[in-house]
């Protein structure tokens, strides 16, 4: 009847239309369980009547200070509770957050403050060295920066001109926030680390981030008052959106600085943590500790991994702990998790190694994602599902970004033909869950970071030896993965290795640092073009041997 | 970011955004559980992969018999597979399912499709009689009826010129459906008897319908495979939008012809169902049957009540089966519940009676309604949240209807101001719930029906001896309210009471037929207006006295 003559007085209104947007689950949530805690640090309990009206004096704090509809708010936070209170804060007064990744170093950081056009900038005293040298690198841009002086952070300065707690008192605490006009609009920014040098700035709109909320409640089963610890980090992703699921569920929130498994456990005992989240590696971790827990954990628990396929012995682990753990897959691009490996009951009664086959394939897209396919990268087609024909993961819907900020010619190619394209290799299976076989750029992901091997290279090439660099995955049990540099010299040049690793990690962080550098002449096609995959070949030999 | 001069290239296009439809949790549900059971009815079982390929069938029979996107197609059956496949084949096709509610007058029925614009009929033998009426009524109309003839029905002729089955077979089982180009769309259109004499039809969206079939499961947290027993006509705002709902959790439908207790009970024994819904009465019917199941449920079961605040009584009486309320409210504009009183870990410590009076309250809006409120009818200011102040309840969301269709002024009326006006009258106590008071518009419910009094008084008006008449809600045990005539007939008339119950029941559907009559002079005001509240004491003294 849309567009019908009969369709008179039925159009949008006030009454029957609302933008979506996961701000109003602060609100529900505060009206309905005032007194539930929602977000606890060390021996601080903030209910969700606090927390929204923390919220709301952030948001009205900002504004007094002249940040306006669409601006950027930027935050280098580990997950404390001002972390949690920017994810609504920010948006409630029309602004943008965006989460710094909190292992970057300062000209990675100054790039996105500048690039963005942040206003403010949240910041914790643990991070004082880089933010200093943040400060530096930016000269004269117009930023307030605001230190959340927690007292739980190790010793570092304070570099702001306003600690947090008194800029909340600057604001309104009934502040009448409105829901965004449009639900296109921008709720955060978060930088990805692309192949191609510089980042790029994935811009989320309200719609999607309430709709993937809700998607992480349904894909995961989560109850009413969920008790939530943070072992991911918000800054990824915005923490796949469960800020925003925690106050749909009027969760509790369990903070955490630093994922180290002793506290980890202490605090899945102490407050009876039913979901968690994170890479492979944290759950590894978990794992190695589990004399920690000589005699279990006294309750179901719930987990989530993502960033890398669960390897057997991660599955096997994880069970005996008595914590369940599901497969999820995501891109930046799609909000962290859009896929899900749903898992049937059937896979109970089969071996391990074959529930480990089952369960680390990325799956089918979660409820709230339209689609995801595999797809011939240029034609478009669908793959058979076959298990062996390889094709380019897309996705369709409603959780993919807006595009990539100030860069319309990445985010055209990104969209390209109406899909968004993954550059994540895969097939399809007979059952029809999609599996990744190889990802066709050449990131490496070491412990659920993504290293761009072409920043890598930049900064090897700056070195007054080299004459040719290429950085390539090797396989690592702890990490996942960790870059390994092979590199060709200029003639008469004899540096040592760890000569070239010091001019690295004087450049880049430490975790993009490569864990060996292999000398030699690298293999290149008739055009020129280095043959990554001959050396990922010589890698593999020399683990056989090892 | 938004109408930003950064904001270049962050459009929608067709990778990030699609139409919200709930059309997307079959396709999901077939691709991801095709052998799972999607809907039983007797010894039939039909897979997801069954109901889909079903459903596309429909959707193309359609097409292929002339209907086209916007057009209406009507059903006038009972919780049949038809019936929850025309939830998906229908829309499918760019179409508009207008259900009917099967206990309805064959003029009303024909007043319904002569307004929709129906252009095809799904009936069932059930309904014979009256759709035998009905097709004489509407004379010319061009409307093509389709039988369902189910082995499970009574006796009845077949009327139409197809049979569904053999209509199935017509359409392309892998017809490639599309979604709506816009999800603001109509899905379905659901006639509501208001309190001005002919019905008015509710328009339901894309968008909507799925936003409230999500905002089900999460509600109650409904889990993966939920095995729900149809005791709600799915031709109630469609089944509150279960039928959708179900596919997003891949769970199993029961159908079920006829509210019968002890049917009832075999079937959630037998199919261990966990989800029903429906109105009081159908909660007090399976009370009294409990001797059905001496041994009580084996396992545990949710049920959802509506359509009146639920008595102690229930509330207790099902506790004992072992069936766990949760009371819900909502109106046919709101696709059915849209509050729901979201219970307390702290009321398990309550009495029975202080239970019942927390759980019977109407509550808080449901997650995915943005707001419920009680406010001044005219000033639209919210009331105190005092427990004794009243005002109107009204809505503001995306799960509240397009509006009426072809009447513009009545949606104008329900939108004034912004917000969607329900028509009752409520309070909000110390905690933020609200709690109904009164109706301001003098709809009768009785098993969930509603009944309005200005229909059955134009019924009693047409009867030459009545002067003056009036119908009143009169509590009833069984049925909640049941219609009660107050009639002061013209000079010298002398007609039985039984005689002019006669004459309603040759016009009206068989429960909106008054209980019981009395004569007498009709209070007035000065101005001639009829003084209801005097005619509800009067009943009140009546059953203090019984």
């Amino acid at each position: 009847m849309h567009g019908h003559p009969d369709a008179v007085g039925l159009d949008q209104n006030q009454a029957n239309h609302v933008s979506l947007s996961p701000l109003t689950f602060l609100e529900r949530a505060a009206t309905v369980f005032p007194y539930k805690p929602a977000v606890i640090h060390g021996n601080r309990v903030l209910s969700w009547a606090d927390t929204y009206t923390r919220c709301r004096r952030l948001a009205s704090a900002l504004i007094r200070r002249g940040v306006r509809r669409g601006d950027t708010v930027a935050a280098m936070l580990p997950n404390v509770p001002a972390m949690f209170e920017s994810h609504f804060g920010v948006p409630m007064m029309g602004g943008v957050l965006n989460t710094l990744n909190t292992r970057l170093d300062a000209e990675s950081i100054a790039f996105m403050l500048r690039h963005g056009e942040a206003r403010v900038l949240l910041t914790d005293r643990e991070f004082a060295p880089v933010i200093r040298h943040v400060k530096a690198l930016l000269g004269d841009q117009d930023l307030l920066i605001i230190d959340v002086d927690d007292p739980a952070a190790s010793a570092g300065e304070l570099l702001g001109s306003i600690e947090y707690e008194q800029f909340l008192l600057e604001g309104d605490p009934a502040y009448a926030w409105q829901l965004p006009p449009d639900e296109w609009d921008a709720i955060s920014l978060n930088y990805t680390s692309g192949t191609t040098g510089n980042p790029k700035g994935v811009v989320y709109h309200h719609r999607g981030a309430y709709l993937n909320a809700v998607a992480n409640i349904l894909c995961w089963g989560m109850p009413q008052h969920a008790v939530y610890l943070w072992t991911l980090p918000m800054f990824h992703c915005n923490g796949w959106c469960f800020p925003w699921t925690m106050a749909a569920v009027s969760g509790i929130n369990i903070c955490l600085r630093r994922v180290d498994p002793q506290v980890i456990f202490a605090l899945i005992q102490q407050h009876r943590v039913t979901h968690f989240c994170g890479a492979p590696i944290v759950h590894g971790m978990l794992i190695n500790a589990a004399h920690f827990i000589p005699e279990g954990l006294s309750h179901p628990v719930s987990a989530l991994i993502a960033g890398a396929a669960p390897p057997a012995a991660i599955i096997e682990g994880m069970e005996k702990l008595g914590i369940s753990i599901t497969h999820v897959y995501g891109l930046t691009e799609t909000y962290g998790p859009a896929a899900v490996c749903v898992k049937h009951e059937s896979w109970n009664q089969k071996s391990i190694s074959d529930r480990a086959r089952l369960n680390g394939r990325q799956g089918v897209p979660n409820l709230m994602e339209e689609a995801m396919a595999v797809l011939h990268p240029e034609s478009l087609q669908p793959v058979p599902a076959d298990g062996e024909t390889m094709g380019e993961i897309m996705f369709r819907g409603n959780i993919v970004m807006k595009g990539y900020l100030k860069n319309p010619r990445a985010t055209e190619e990104a969209f390209a033909g109406g899909w968004f394209h993954s550059g994540d290799l895969a097939v399809v299976e007979p059952d029809g869950y999609v599996k990744i076989k190889d990802r066709s750029k050449d990131i490496i992901i070491s412990g659920g970071e993504n290293i761009s091997s072409l920043e890598v290279e930049d900064v090897l090439y700056r070195h007054p030896d080299v004459l040719v660099a290429a950085i390539v995955a090797k396989p690592d049990e702890k990490w996942g993965e960790v870059p390994c540099a092979f590199v060709e010299l200029k003639e008469g040049a004899l540096p040592s290795a760890e000569g070239i690793l010091e001019h690295c990690r004087s450049r880049l962080a430490r975790y993009k640092v490569p864990r060996e550098v292999v000398f030699g002449i690298i293999p290149k096609t008739a055009t020129g073009k280095i043959q990554k995959f001959v050396l990922r070949q010589r890698l593999k030999s020399t683990e056989a041997l090892e």
